[in-house]
């Protein structure tokens, strides 16, 4: 056991009053003399020319301020920010066409919202309508209209690896079989909405404030995508209503036409969306089809896999470039398997753009292999979690594309579910129209796949013993500044109350990429360790010389800095601090650097160390089927999660339980409907997410069992049990009622018409 | 020559843009949601008891959030942050009585500025007056009323020192002559009043937005008033519209009064004061007596001397207990002075508080002394400069407190002034009514004294090659942002553009005391310098591995970091930083701390080494009197000052014309007359400071002998020339009419007195 003060412990949020009591500020609530408020006028069509756009009338309305087309941007297209060639294919607003039902034709800066939005019923512009295409199979086709003209085939990206040998493994292989796998689109559904106020001053000075997961990428993107400097534009954020992969894009239109707006009106300006514009114009999970062949020993142990993916982008890339590449490669997460052949094409539709959500590409690929392993296990008469035990990866393993596994639980995670739910003795024996399913997840803790992936990390310490820690990371409302805090004050010595976290301000804070790809307590927390230490030895040289200790010898526990194992030769903390400060020899100020051990993954190949460690975890899902009206009920999620080292468990837990939340919405209920382009249920009256009531009781196992690298050996966790969840409960339908729902969502509709005969 | 890029470059300010345009936000134009106005009720007597405050009426009148009153404040006091005991004598309101007209009795919060003014004409207090006292030479009779109860006499500090045998060198002295000097009070007359938004957050959380010289010095005071730890109180400001002074208490009761009303009303909280609050409840200089026996030898070489001097504090003590110590120190500040005694009474009087201000305690100083040395040269029958060569400090003296010199081009300085002037061909033939004065200034670089005075600096690299600069130095209009701008570009090696400040905020920037004792180009200078060699170390190490060049070979200039002599062999400093940062093996964060070389003044001894370095100059003033009217016109002002090195030579030489245009306004115009306590010329109209119309030509040489310790040998001088102009024009209109005033201001009535017979 670990003797640790405040890392491991139940610390609540330090973000909790703030919120709970409403003082919490976000994007929205800023305040600025002179702002006005920003509207985007949409594309009515999914696919059209734009002949010509008349501002005239809305420029003259008393009260606008600046009107903004796309004859004002800067002749550019922005993107994501990674090592792929040729994946930037955004403006601010269209320019010539428009590509979905909501692409961004033109912007006004108004003093007042009403006065905005009658501008844009004052702007007429004349559209050519283009053929549409909504489904990214009929996309390929040579025939199918072209969306982005330069993109052939509208397959902006193709992913196409193979490891081992995987012809020869097939026909090794006892047992192969192929099944299609179908995921629907669905939508983040943060709290808050995208939102952005930017001023423009007219010294060239940049503010973005920016609803984002990502200020350092957001200032990036508008850097190369205006042509200036980083250190002229500050991207800063206030409280994220949280973003769930949905506001990790470099730069979202809104950012660029706010701050575009505020150049041209010479006055700060905020947009915020409306709920229709989030749920029609922002992201979504991409919906895939995946045909997966997969070959087996007797024994149920994995030989090869060949996959074949596309992925609907819609109207424009966002992360789907790298999204396709990232899905086949989780393939063969969480399992052994020796030989893969991946070929995943991204495709452009004239719908709304996919891109980043939690689990991504992930979930898509582990509903189909999670699924389709209970399907093999029938075949051979294996238990399901005995043939995942059999395949489950161990730590040191080293996984088909070169990357190494530094530590890995997986085997004890099902281990532990298997116990608790008394899985052997249950699963098999199941009252009518009840059943066990079970679904694991693996998942990295950061991705160099993408661009760099340094950090680095700042505490400076007050005369009283308390500290400001300064980290580029980015708190959205998972929690980090907590886990943070929690790291510097273990490292310290010192109380959490006694740390304030100042985050993600790409003027302020040290770099980092910010929150995605589960990485910010491996990596940030790594910085931040760093930094407090670099703290400590500063005290510690002060203390050993004052005290004429060995510098070796001495620890900074419960607010003290000492001799070990003689607590009464030390001084405070503050005495520490204030000791270095008033003399001349001494200082304190930390830095800490972090840069991941890992390999950029060659977007050949697909081979690489992309993730310094990597989460796993199996979930059991128990549910009750409605044969009358096919509604499936699950009745509890059992969970066992390998997150190294829980920074915070309450934190963790609710991590997991948000994750099992959307995990639920995305196997039951989401579907973000669209006919023709367009989006038919954009309101939270029509769009289900699982409420309170929707619920069933979760029970989590952290199992901790500390990666070598991790601070305090945590490994991401966040993305964790959504990537379960969707197999585990088709797994278990199956295991109730017999039928095999192998497109999500499963709803009632499909297991009726299971249920009355015939397949789906 | 050096060969610097932008070191000693007429660089123009990085401010500059936004204040010119309008756009600089002040304390006064904070927006925030749900702001209130804050108004303070204020003393009508110079002393009294307050009996009974009623604040009913107020706190029902609608629109009012909060009334505040003595009753809801922390049992403290609070003041100076200095190793001095007893001198915390404020309370942010008024507790049982007020001690000059103007004192803070009450404040409410109201939803805007008329209801707050009708609230304070609802609030009723019943006082007992008390008598006051006026003049600091009767308060401290032991028959005066005690202004401060615990306070015997009235007098709050004496500093009482010697250095060597001072009766004995009177007695060697060939000279000896006392004479009676005084100078008036005279306010700071910044262009932005003070002003300060509170924001007490539900969660504890307390930002304040202050109008000050120091936010560190104000947080730290602040939560020392509260018993808050200094994590949780975020002090930062806006610009600055200057503060000379005026701005570096560590509180002033606005900002107390601002927070507690935020806490009490949950919203937050503005104060900015009406310039007549301005004028009559804010610092002034300090008004002194000062009784100066000195004694020569025949040629004029100083001997010794023995000086009393009352300064008058008014209601309370601000800075004050430590200006009289540091008076009777600056009487050997450019001069060679053996023996010296020195006895400094601090004494209270009903009048509106006396602090820090430009050249404290020297400007009176140093008025008395160089007045009385042209009158001991006439004596003597030797020329005025020659006089203060002879006595003139020299690089590495060391003075009687045993402070070490580590440069003085004193010498220089005056023989600059007295060879551009012809002074020896002028002075002694001066056309009817015209005439020549000198007068030297010598300053800290820093003053220890005070506390401790420890900084450091950060900078963040952004992968394009520019940076932001985070450093806790604040610029109050002086210009520090421009000058440590510079210092880090020419460090990296960059452009002066491509390095963004970020200055003063306690949670965010690196510790630093601020603005004040002339500090920040060398002590900040200096942390921003090592933090750019930590940056220059970490991207040197990453060029030398790639181009397998020799570490200590490589420098960074002119946007590349290069082996020397073979600019070709290098990389831009954007590719170095690119490398560092896609590297796993290094990383880029600059991080420079500086803890200055100095010792503590003892004070009790007054021994110590309490600045790294002094400034020196000389000034002379030609001016012209009008026997008619006595009004002198003041023709051309010609100086030489020891700067060490210019990082900015037009910011040195825009500080040394704003200094003298002070010490004009001090010399000739400006007065605060309080009359039975009640300040008679609280406006512009009525209390005058030179216009441009006043000023005379001005020249300024700067003398450049780098400091050893200095960056780039850099010195403090922005306190410079008012120190010296005041005796240079006494000098002069001696020189010009033979009448020698010896308290200042120099106005015409005192002139005409003279003309017209008989002393003033």
């Amino acid at each position: 056991m670990n003797d640790y003060s405040v890392v491991g412990k139940r610390v609540p949020s330090v973000d909790g009053k703030p919120k709970v009591t409403g003082e919490a500020m976000f994007t929205v609530d800023i305040q600025l003399p002179g702002m006005l408020c920003g509207k985007v006028l949409r594309s009515p069509y999914p696919h059209a020319k734009i002949l010509n756009i008349n501002t005239d009338k809305a420029e003259r309305l008393q009260g606008v301020q600046a009107v903004l087309t796309g004859a004002d941007l800067p002749n550019k297209k922005f993107g994501l920010f990674t090592n792929l060639p040729d994946t930037h294919d955004q403006t601010a607003l269209a320019i010539d066409k428009v590509r979905y039902i909501g692409d961004e034709v033109a912007a006004v800066a108004a003093t007042d919202e009403w006065i905005a939005e009658e501008a844009l019923d004052l702007i007429s512009v004349e559209y050519e309508e283009l053929p549409p295409i909504f489904d990214p199979h009929e996309a390929m086709k040579p025939s199918a209209p072209l969306i982005h003209e330069n993109v052939e085939n509208n397959i902006s990206r193709t992913a196409r690896f193979h490891h081992g040998d995987v012809d020869k493994a097939f026909k090794e292989a006892s047992y192969v079989r192929e099944d299609m796998f179908a995921t629907q689109p669905v939508t983040h559904c943060a709290f808050e909405v995208h939102a952005a106020v930017a001023h423009w001053e007219q010294s060239g000075k940049i503010t973005l404030w920016s609803s984002t997961q990502s200020p350092f990428k957001t200032a990036e993107t508008l850097s190369l995508y205006l042509g200036l400097p980083l250190n002229k534009i500050r991207v800063t954020k206030q409280f994220v209503g949280s973003g769930f992969g949905g506001k990790c894009d470099g730069l979202f239109p809104i950012d660029a036409i706010a701050t575009l707006l505020s150049k041209k009106a010479e006055h700060p300006v905020k947009i915020v969306n409306t709920r229709e514009e989030e749920f029609c114009t922002t992201r979504k999970r991409h919906p895939y089809t995946i045909s997966l062949k997969t070959g087996v020993k007797k024994d149920g142990t994995l030989l090869a896999m060949d996959i074949k993916a596309v992925a609907d982008s819609g109207a424009y890339n966002s992360w789907g470039p790298a999204i396709i590449g990232r899905a086949g490669v989780q393939s063969f997460m969480g399992y052994r398997l020796p030989n893969i052949r991946y070929e995943g094409h991204h495709v452009y539709t004239n719908k709304s753009t996919s891109g980043a959500m939690r689990g991504w590409g992930n979930l898509q690929m582990r509903f189909s292999a999670d699924s389709q392993m209970d399907m093999i296990a029938e075949e051979l008469g294996i238990d399901p979690l005995e043939i995942r035990m059999i395949n489950a990866h161990h730590t040191d393993d080293i996984m088909p594309n070169k990357a190494w596994i530094s530590s890995c639980a997986m085997s004890e995670c099902l281990r532990r579910v298997s116990d608790s739910e008394g899985w052997k003795k249950r699963w098999s024996k199941m009252p009518h129209n009840r059943g066990l399913g079970a679904g694991i997840w693996a998942y990295v803790s950061s991705a160099r796949q993408m661009s760099h992936d340094a950090t680095a990390a700042i505490i400076k310490v007050f005369e009283d013993g308390t500290a400001t820690l300064l980290t580029g990371a980015t708190d959205i409302g998972q929690g980090s500044n907590t886990t943070l805090a929690q790291i510097a004050a273990e490292e310290l010595g010192i109380n959490i109350e006694d740390i304030t976290v100042v985050s993600g301000d790409t003027e302020i804070t040290p770099f980092d990429f910010g929150t995605y790809s589960s990485r910010v307590t491996y990596i940030s927390g790594n910085a931040v360790k760093a930094a407090a230490q670099d703290v400590n030895r500063q005290l510690f040289a002060f203390v050993a010389e004052k005290l004429e200790a060995d510098l070796s010898n001495l620890i900074a526990k419960d607010g003290r800095i000492h001799v070990k194992r003689s607590s009464k030769k030390g001084m405070t903390f503050s005495e520490a601090v204030k000791g270095c400060l008033y003399s001349k020899e001494f200082h304190v100020l930390g830095k800490g650097l972090y840069s991941t051990p890992t390999v950029m993954v060659n977007q050949e190949t697909y081979e690489g160390h992309s993730s310094p460690a990597y989460g796993y975890g199996a979930d059991i899902a128990e549910v009750d089927v409605d044969r009358e009206t096919g509604q499936v009920s699950v009745i509890r999620l059992k969970g066992a999660h390998d997150c190294g080292q829980a920074i915070n468990p309450m934190q963790a837990e609710g991590q997991l339980e948000g994750s099992a939340c959307q995990g639920l919405g995305q196997s039951l209920y989401e579907d973000l409907l669209e006919e023709k382009g367009q989006v038919m249920n954009p309101s939270f009256l029509e769009y289900k997410v699982p409420t309170a009531l929707d619920m069933p009781v979760i029970e989590n196992d952290l199992v901790e069992q500390p990666d070598p690298g991790g601070p305090y050996g945590a490994k991401g966790m966040s993305e964790g049990s959504i990537i379960a969840i969707s197999p585990a409960i088709a797994n278990a339908v199956y295991n109730a009622v017999g039928v095999r729902i192998m497109d999500l969502p499963i709803t009632p509709e499909k297991i009726l018409k299971f249920l009355k005969g015939g397949k789906e």
